[in-house]
């Protein structure tokens, strides 16, 4: 009896520790999104993305606390969401390190998409859509597939839609979001040549690649959290093992996808070796492992990982072609990365269709499409049409002189690196 | 009796690992605030500003281990002090998590003051107060507050001094010896107006958003274990929802005081929607959730953060008119947090005033008062006077025309940007 | 019997809940490193040289897959090396937890020694050294020390190699290697006097303070997990007490080793407070840590710091008189760091020479000097001839006029700062 009560405790125990700390490391990721977007604006607009980022983890949490989790994991839910505990009123204590732990995962959906609407979005319209998204959308699609009366885990057969740890959940919808913020928003002034006048286009670098890396390094740290950290238990048996199977997928897939992405942009497209390019490359193999990632043979990964790599560049393209200006490639990582990760992984996993084709087998790969078209039909539909609003009501977008000569000083009086702050009055050149 | 010894040894194992890690990313604080000042300052005094931040841990640890070990926890100790265990000799090998676990602690009450201090302290100055204080003033605080035998875990009718993750302890001591250290070293040249020659204040900003920010992600991240690791115990039942809870509060309590300080900044101060000034909101809120983290309703939350986010404003206009030079608002982030946490716990805790209203929860808010106090003139009379003696001595300050020219070139030798290390041999502006 | 089932299920799940999370901690070594060296290098070749550290950790998943498991732990191994799981083919998923852990080590192994090779290492050579090291010279090292049938672990009457975290395995090699290599590759143009044409030295100071103090910090925040992890289990009895013990020694260590080498700096050598001395000062100071720290007590850390803050002085001064170019002075952290700590581990240990000076002690010591010797051979032999096939074959450093203009833009077409990013167009210089 002492013993029953003790191992009741410990399981209870330990669990929670493992979703805390995973939850802490993960929320690093909002620095990691930070500085990889930081690194990738131009000076005069890096306070502006900084804020937005540092901002993102505030309102999520305040969102999420008023009704996100009410919406994904309160009580009184049916398949489509939950409905119960907003403001965590009757709210079980046993459950704060859950809510922390799904806390940290929409501040990570949400950070995903500043990204895609740096250097000319609207300080009202980024409010706009975090709360939203926030506070509904992404909670409603946490319900769906997370939550055990979620529509999407219970489908036909007693198929379970197969997302481990967010390939579709949170980084589809992160990226159809951002795609549609990023048509919705237009192109940054010169980013594309002007048809009329003939303008020729403006060179848009990033203004900081130490920045992008940092950010790039902190967001792997983050990801073995995210990946590993989404078994959300650790003491069941088989839970430790499966972690472990997680990480290894996480490391593999991203180093497949980043080598992929480093020599076909070698060969065919910038002739060099990008660590820009490949910074997104890591960041797209972990992307498309959080689907599969616990039950990928380490070998398996290579697929997963090549492939993501180019549906990246994939994603890449077509937004170029579109004319669509997307600073971070956000679209390419998340959407073209999500979007991958939930087709292969019905594929490649043990028990999948390389391994046994049966119907069963296809049935999961079908639940996946069925969830596929869902999230990005959903994020479609409500943030695009938030977007629409925004734009039509011309708070989507900072005036054009403004976005010219930057956001920072006139929205934030803050420059990034403030020039009277910078020299000494020491004369030896040798000192220097 | 095998089950017997099991449980002792996992309850022992699992909570070293619970406070070892978060030992680990309590660590990492002092690369916070290094950041965090480094940003802050100019550009001239940045080696100089993570010379000391790097020195602080190193000087912390060797003056933990060799007396603030001892006066904090050590054996044949009094309700004032311990005192034993120097040199950590006849230490019991099993302490050795708990040692790390408060040496990290101490090493961030040290560091919250060199922000106060910077860009004209003398590096002998700084040696000292570190030494004193992590050697004595911070140890003694400690024991105070959370050794079972200090006077003020042993209040009146079993009142015990309501500071779960050192609001007071930490922060407002911290803060208040900010605040001396900055009274006594007086502003920078150029600081404030000059009254007799009526020459205006010079600007001074710091020399870098990015790392300002950087730092203040880095504080969030780091304060998550800070205030979670200060239940000490993961394993005993009811531990892990308290962290949950200590997490959760917070997150919720920084997101509130960084809206707070946002709008108000918007609507009276500074006009723009400034970055800095939410990276302080963020910080100040989680100052204040320290002392009641683990025992605030999620909504209660937003009390403590609006209001730490109102003192946080209310101390920043009091150092402006009495023209304090704090060029990282230290005080107002620790001192009025710190304080406003530890009078608003015992009011919106559970079983807190505004609950039950009775005898004990006002004697819970009288003795958090006194503790204040306590605080606020152990730090003030001994900081306070080893400053002046530093002062009467002439080595607090730096002289003023290294003050004027940065102390980087001229105590390190080392500038932050050397200019000869920048620019490159190419021609072809496409590829700049 | 349940309970006996529920015991084991617990350590294995604790343990590798341990392995785990160190080992996230350690990845972000890699951006730790990525840091410390982009911050030493000019800008020129700052995108460079981040980009091989994060290439690092990709290739080193990736080889570690393949076959540097199969070699350090590989089944059917004898004691020279594993040889089994190749791929992880038959690979128990229970070790997943463990091929991290160890993955993890190999790319900070592999990323010591991008430092001493920055700013003229060929891109091919760097890839074909990375492989080659994580790939076989480290995992056979590892199985010689940490496998049970490994020869070094199965020394005279019992004796063991004692190197707990890697003095000798990681930075003994490591360091070892960079020396080899920035030996092969020579200096870069215009870093020591030309003797022939009486040119003087050119200064080469690295180009951002902060960087290297960024990832100083995340270096250490590193090593907490690297030298507690190494105990790998967490939940037998005495496993808690040591990893306590081991974080207390490495801090205590890093300090006495950065106090001595900033005293000594600014007594005889540069005459300053140098940071970037004392940043390597705490780094060395840990390095010398690893091998004995789970066994030192606390005051014996002071005699480990400051022998090896002499032993980095030692070195660098060797490296300069030889007129090797070791940028990041790796060869003085890891190789002076790393021989030190082999060396004072059985002197100062709990049980070695200083308290029991008896036959089995100092067969330890002898032991320990035959496995620094092992090593060092191994990586000089096998490295070395690697690196001298690459000079002869033109591949290992690039052409001179890409040295002096920079690897940045003709490797990578990505400057570390692009011009055209910064700037803005706002007039009022009160706002800048």
């Amino acid at each position: 009896n002492s013993f029953h009560t003790f191992r009741e405790s410990m399981l209870y125990s330990n669990d929670s520790f493992f979703l805390v700390s995973t939850s802490i490391i993960i929320f690093l990721m909002a620095c990691g999104f930070a500085f990889l977007e930081a690194g990738s604006v131009r000076s005069k607009n890096t306070t502006n993305i900084l804020f937005k980022n540092l901002l993102d983890t505030c309102i999520s949490s305040i969102c999420y606390f008023i009704c996100g989790w009410a919406f994904a994991f309160g009580t009184n839910g049916n398949a489509f969401c939950g409905f119960g505990q907003f403001l965590l009123i009757d709210f079980d204590p046993l459950l704060f390190p859950s809510w922390f732990f799904h806390f940290a995962f929409a501040a990570t959906a949400s950070t995903i998409v500043s990204g895609a609407l740096a250097e000319r979005c609207e300080f009202y319209a980024y409010i706009s859509y975090c709360v939203v998204l926030t506070g509904f959308v992404f909670p409603t699609i946490t319900h769906w597939a997370w939550q055990k009366d979620g529509w999407l885990a219970n489908g036909p057969e007693g198929i379970k839609f197969k997302d481990f740890a967010g390939s579709g959940v949170v980084h589809l919808h992160g990226g159809t979001t951002a795609l549609i913020g990023a048509i919705c928003l237009g192109p940054r002034i010169g980013r594309y040549e002007d048809d009329e006048t003939g303008t020729p286009a403006v060179p848009m670098k990033g203004h900081s690649t130490p920045f992008a890396a940092l950010g790039g390094f902190l967001l792997m740290f983050g990801f073995f959290a995210f990946n590993g950290g989404s078994q959300s238990t650790i003491d069941t048996p088989g839970d430790a093992q499966t972690i472990g199977r997680a990480l290894t997928s996480t490391m593999l897939s991203g180093a497949w996808a980043a080598i992929t992405v480093l020599i076909l942009n070698k060969m065919f497209v910038g002739k060099k070796w990008s660590l820009l390019m490949s910074i997104n490359g890591v960041l797209v193999g972990m992307v498309s492992a959080c689907s599969g990632c616990d039950a990928y043979e380490p070998w398996a990964c290579s697929v997963v990982g090549i492939g993501s790599g180019l549906s990246y560049l994939l994603v890449l393209k077509m937004v170029e072609v579109l004319r669509i200006d997307d600073p971070l490639d956000a679209a390419a990582v998340h959407f073209g990365g999500g979007l991958w990760g939930l087709m292969i992984s019905p594929i490649m996993m043990n028990e999948g269709i390389i391994f046994v084709a049966n119907r069963r087998a296809f049935l999961q790969l079908g639940w996946n499409c069925v969830g596929a078209l869902a999230i990005i039909g959903w994020s479609l539909s409500l943030m695009g049409s938030l977007f629409l609003i925004l734009r039509l009501l011309g708070l989507l977008r900072v005036p054009e002189e403004v976005e010219l000569k930057g956001l920072d000083l006139y929205k934030h009086g803050e420059a990034a690196y403030p020039l009277v702050a910078y020299g000494h009055g020491w004369d030896d050149p040798a000192d220097q």
